[in-house]
């Protein structure tokens, strides 16, 4: 099978003139691929109505789509809800280029990047550094979306090292961590460029003007934490750029939505992101749990359901869509690994926001 | 006024027959002190049978007993319903230890104590160091709470530093995380030491054999995480002392109750822990917010109410009591600053509990 876009129905490759923002996604990435990757791309597609590129196995991704033409989209919603979409697949600007090869979790990034040149997450990049595609949705291996965009995009001047950030709810608006993931040991100097970047973000993509930039720590007052925070906190403090520090935040004072950006090493940051959703699905599995004990109990909770819903709606990742990798010469969301339609279709949209208000340029105009 | 024993209604200093576990606590420390501080320790004095030495500022504890002897105990548990009790203090083993100063939140915390040697901390220590109570609790300043124990009771032989350790709730049973922020920056051994303490925590004083270890980390295979963690994988995967190490345990799936004991460094462990309480609270906010939306919906939030009453029951920290300072030649029980009476309590129980299996002296017996 060739390599470059193959036909799609009577779809050849992206029409020439589009100026539309167009998003490459690895079909083979994720819990759920190619299934709900394809459908979340497909939705995608319909929604924002931009060109969408699936990278991967492309018989698999054909078998997908020819589901989809025969039965719509049906896609489970936050555990809670069905959605059921027709489509009419021949209005749609949908692309497929095969892939071979898949880098599986847990396999050793650096060698399998090396190795599966011709691998669904590489080609995925490949669609973005050729000039293809504008931006890369990826849910499979956290590490191999890094080092392959990291590889095939290369480094934004300036930026020693990129970082996973991260969309979390509070009480109030959302607001952004990072690095949530991307690097396990950090300087003084990287968090600060994560201060850049994420103030960058926020202000671009969230409309906020002056957003404010906190460090996770362990106490509020100067002098707290390890010696990285405490150098990062000094450095902080006499920053020239322009960032608005407001200080120290610790974790439970995260969700109070009165800061908008917080940074840390992308180790605390990963241990944070975890333990939030874990903790809230205790929480949501408790809620179950009790609910279900009896026949009474379970009316309640077939009244409180409308409630719990909306709640789920405002912390469900699915709605976040997906985490951006900043720091690189281009776009790349890192979707969760166990993304559903919905989930994709929503990281799509983060990395359509991401490109359309030029994030990346305004992070490089920072450094210049 | 004198420093030792004054007498409180009849009674003066514990009985001398007393064999019963005696416990000093910090009457000052906390953000609801002395009142909710006096209140959970008679509470405990009488449903744990046990003598309560009362350490700080006579007056003030005076008249706290008075309006308790009043009134009885009405308290707040878990911000959902009240509880009253009444009192016949005549049958209760509690003493006051006049203390002059109170270290305050935010001071500096080794000057303070240098300074403030009658301070109520320092004094509740001293209790416990002249071995006229056994253990003690304290809701104030955590930093002036380790600092006075290390100070005043020394730690175990084989210990590099003590560790706060922490029990959190899980879908099944709770299990324990070290360091809770004793430590802001760990070595390797600590790590291992903290896993040997937790061990012997879980398997005393939740009477589980053969408790399993884990490491927090940002992945579960061998290798992931930084330096700290890598080494300490390494070391607990070939120690001999028969600690039952299961790997990495991601912060997600730490709530699955399926490792007793989660060890990471006194920065991860604290923002974990803050973390954790500031999700839970967010979401119990959303869904107040939720039933309070209309009239319908404040309705069926009613019926709704004691389901969410027992799952904040199983969450709530004022259960759990209070943390244990593991690796001091003595128990200290820190409590929560926002402790109320009912947490008080609870922290009491934990320092009995602590005391009567004595986890300190398994502890010792591992590093002789």
């Amino acid at each position: 099978m060739e390599n470059a876009c193959p036909k799609l129905s009577d779809k050849t490759c992206f029409e020439e003139v589009s100026i539309m923002t167009r998003i490459a996604i690895d079909a083979m990435g994720g819990d759920h691929a190619p299934r709900e990757i394809v459908k979340g791309a497909i939705w995608a597609a319909l929604d924002y109505g931009i060109p969408i590129e699936l990278v991967g196995k492309a018989d698999e991704i054909k078998a997908e789509i020819d589901k989809i033409q025969k039965n719509g989209i049906k896609s489970l919603r936050g555990g809670y809800f069905s959605h059921s979409i027709k489509v009419d697949l021949s209005k749609l600007d949908v692309i497929i280029t095969h892939a071979d090869e898949v880098i599986e979790m847990g396999e050793a990034v650096g060698q399998a990047i090396r190795k599966k040149k011709k691998s669904s997450i590489v080609l995925t990049v490949d669609a973005v550094a050729q000039g293809r595609s504008d931006a890369v949705v990826a849910a499979g291996s956290t590490g191999a979306a890094m080092a392959s965009s990291l590889f095939g995009l290369g480094r934004l001047k300036g930026i020693e090292r990129p970082a996973i950030c991260v969309t979390l709810p509070s009480v109030k608006e959302p607001f952004v961590l990072l690095d949530a993931g991307a690097n396990s040991s950090c300087t003084p100097e990287m968090l600060c460029q994560f201060a850049i970047m994420g103030a960058t973000f926020v202000k671009n993509v969230y409309d906020r003007s002056n957003p404010s930039v906190g460090i996770l720590n362990i106490g509020e007052e100067a002098g707290k934490g390890n010696e990285l925070v405490q150098t990062a906190y000094k450095m902080l403090q006499e920053n020239e750029q322009g960032i608005n520090f407001i200080g120290n935040v610790e974790g439970k004072e995260i969700f109070h939505g009165n800061c908008d950006v917080i940074i840390c090493d992308g180790f605390t940051g990963n241990v944070a992101l975890k333990i939030i959703e874990g903790s809230s699905l205790m929480l949501f599995e408790m809620i179950k749990e009790e609910f279900n004990s009896n026949i009474i109990s379970k009316i309640i909770g077939l009244l409180a359901k409308p409630f719990m819903k909306r709640i789920y709606k405002r912390i469900n990742y699915e709605e976040f869509g997906g985490a951006l990798l900043l720091g690189v010469k281009g776009i790349t969301v890192i979707a969760h690994g166990r993304s559903t339609a919905y989930a994709i279709k929503n990281a799509v949209r983060v990395a359509k926001e991401a490109v359309e208000t030029g994030v990346n340029k305004k992070i490089a105009e920072f450094f210049q």
